[in-house]
């Protein structure tokens, strides 16, 4: 084939990252990415809901914004206020949410009013790995505090914010995720939640809120959202719809101050969201959430029983970790001597995939011997038979586990 | 109120446009804005087509992408690339089409991996007013080139070609709308197609080709798009069922070569478009689409020549435009007299919003007595109850149309 045009790298913004690669389809094992479970889609509900939205609605589909405005459909931000004040402790109406297309464009929306390059950002060091490369493409220095038990450390953090104002460096923001943080999934206490609100009073750092998993702790009861707290008005939140109904419906929404919420609408110029979406999540939610969630979680939990039962069969004690509180990953630490990101392309080679830690940490050294396994999506034979094979290729290239001496399991 | 964190302006980015405006509804006489047809919107069938898709292929909300990777929905990009080979003569595969959220996420991608600040980008000199404002906001120095009654002219074109190159300027990409010109409604020749396909060529400059109002024209039949003609292959085509179907759905799609496709894919972290729209549109387009859209064409021409009959009557001579060839928009030329930036103000006080010429133009000035008129969505009787307060405005301000003098009607 003769060079197209195209082939002229010269006429393309030469910051782009690399180019795609073709999609080949997923590996046979795949414990990576925030898919769900597949039986759980309330799809005969879904069908009713949309049915009964558009013969309502329906011929606002006519307009851009579906006649509710910038903000995104009514009925729908109705319901994310009503709930937020039930299960998030949030007051706000209707016209303080503004519908996105999932989370992943409030991460966006807020990193563009905010950050531009150069400017300091703090995360949790360890992180949603699409936080670490958005924030890198928009030229963000990312500073990562530790995190503990209880989430973000306020001690560490303290230290942070000290140490930063002291070079005169004032940070955008705080981004956290604190009810089953991504990765270590620990849920942030009201205490601590307390303290990191202290902390952003004080330094006059605001505090970006990522509560997209918030709905999926075991227990049923998730704390208090700091956007709801004493103080929240220092806090922009974001919270999707993608973890607790389906990812591929790409609804989430955001709550901020005005000041925070005019800029952002200023520069969001997509036309809105989906609005089958939109249509069919109000009237689904209003009547069914709350039952599906909890049936969710119920599935959830069960499917990592069975890989916690996975590893501790396979690895035994080489696999360590806190048992999460909910959410659809879990963070492990191997022995030192893995390596996990040769560990990844072993894997992958073998049809499995996983997330090296590496990828999910602010500093890749202490993400060397750590992977992320998500769970909601494989079935449990998925999860049994990837993590054996996981094992056999870690087995093989590191000696880990140690196969030979059943006493160490 | 005490003042807040956020009341800190140098938290933002100093380069934001100005916040946005609480929204407070649309004017009574809404003459702008690319609404479509309420009454045309096909409830009935998109809620049986949503119906079909979900129970087929509803489990696979359960992950982002729709187990179709990450180009979209598979069966609506296999519908779109039969209807491209029927309609516009592309010949291309399903795995050639990205769906994108509207033609408008279309735009910002192709802005993104060609242009950085500074780079020139050619447009035509009436164009989308969105297509200006995003190509300032990526920092693109704009030339614009003028129309005739064939859309761009290639002689024009030419010579601003000829001239960049002088200056050693090699424009990114000629942005055109062929097909319903945005804002003058014309429809390019093939003739005209195959000029501008030879400059291209001749100067090694891409045509980014945006046929979002392609399925409008009154005659039914479009001219081949440029990206399915001979040297198509430096061409980047985008489309949209926005104006075809309904603008909320948010449902666009880009055709261009691996080397811009594989570069957009790895900007492009949104998590893909609305499913729920995806998977109607597939089932819907697939049956109804053909008859559909026969039938939008004849609804939207009647209400433009509600339109057309309302200006002669309100203001006789004094509104000088084309006939447009298809779409939901006409372009008026009022006499010199009339500054359309102050008769939109004005005119917008008592209930009536117009574009004015000027944020239709890459030059203001050329664009100081004209207006464009949106008649897909308002009634028949806003439409002419809209132009009559127009008239009556315009008249008070500028003199124009003459009243007293009916032999000027």
């Amino acid at each position: 084939m003769p060079a197209g045009l195209f082939d002229d790298a010269t006429l393309f913004r030469p910051d782009l990252p690399p180019a795609a690669a073709k999609w080949s389809g997923y590996p046979k094992y795949n414990l990576v990415g925030g898919h769900n479970d597949a039986d759980s889609v309330p799809v005969e509900e879904l069908i009713a809901a949309a049915a009964t939205a558009l013969r309502r609605d329906g011929k606002t589909l006519a307009m851009y914004g579906l006649h509710s405005g910038p903000l995104g459909y009514k009925p729908l931000r109705e319901y994310i206020a009503r709930k937020l004040a039930k299960d998030a402790g949030i007051t706000c109406t209707a016209d303080e949410v503004l519908i996105t297309s999932g989370s992943l464009q409030g991460l966006d929306l807020v990193n563009h009013v905010f950050v531009q390059p150069g400017d300091t950002v703090i995360v949790e060091q360890a992180t949603y790995g699409g936080t670490i490369t958005r924030l890198q493409r928009v030229g963000a220095r990312i500073v990562g505090v530790p995190l503990d038990h209880d989430g973000l450390s306020s001690a560490a953090l303290e230290a942070t914010l000290a140490d930063l104002k002291r070079q005169g460096i004032r940070p955008k923001f705080i981004y956290t995720i604190p009810t089953v943080q991504n990765p270590t999934a620990t849920v942030m206490s009201t205490a601590r939640r307390n303290e990191i609100l202290a902390l952003s009073a004080q330094y006059g750092v605001p505090i970006f809120e990522d509560e997209c998993y918030s709905d999926l702790v075991w227990s049923g009861t998730r704390p208090p959202a700091m956007r709801g707290m004493p103080g929240g008005d220092r806090v922009v939140h974001i919270g999707s719809f993608s973890k607790s109904v389906a990812p591929a419906l790409r609804i989430g929404y955001l709550v901020a101050d005005w000041p925070v919420m005019s800029r952002i609408l200023a520069i969001k110029s997509d036309g809105g969201s989906g609005a089958l979406e939109q249509m069919a999540l109000a009237e689904y939610c209003e009547q069914h959430f709350d039952t599906h969630i909890a049936s969710l979680r119920k599935v959830l939990q069960r499917k990592l029983d069975v890989l916690v039962a996975a590893l501790r069969e396979q690895f035994g004690e080489a696999a360590m970790f806190d048992y999460p509180e909910g959410g659809i990953f879990l963070w492990i630490t191997l022995p030192e001597a893995v390596d996990t990101t040769r560990l990844q392309q072993l894997a992958l080679a073998a049809g499995v995939s996983v997330n090296p830690g590496a990828e999910w940490m602010t500093d890749a050294a202490p993400g060397r011997s750590r992977i992320r396994i998500c769970f909601a999506h494989p079935s449990e034979q998925t999860l049994r038979e990837g993590v054996g094979l996981l094992a056999e290729v870690c087995h093989r290239e590191f000696g880990i586990p140690v196969r030979d001496a059943n006493a160490h399991r």
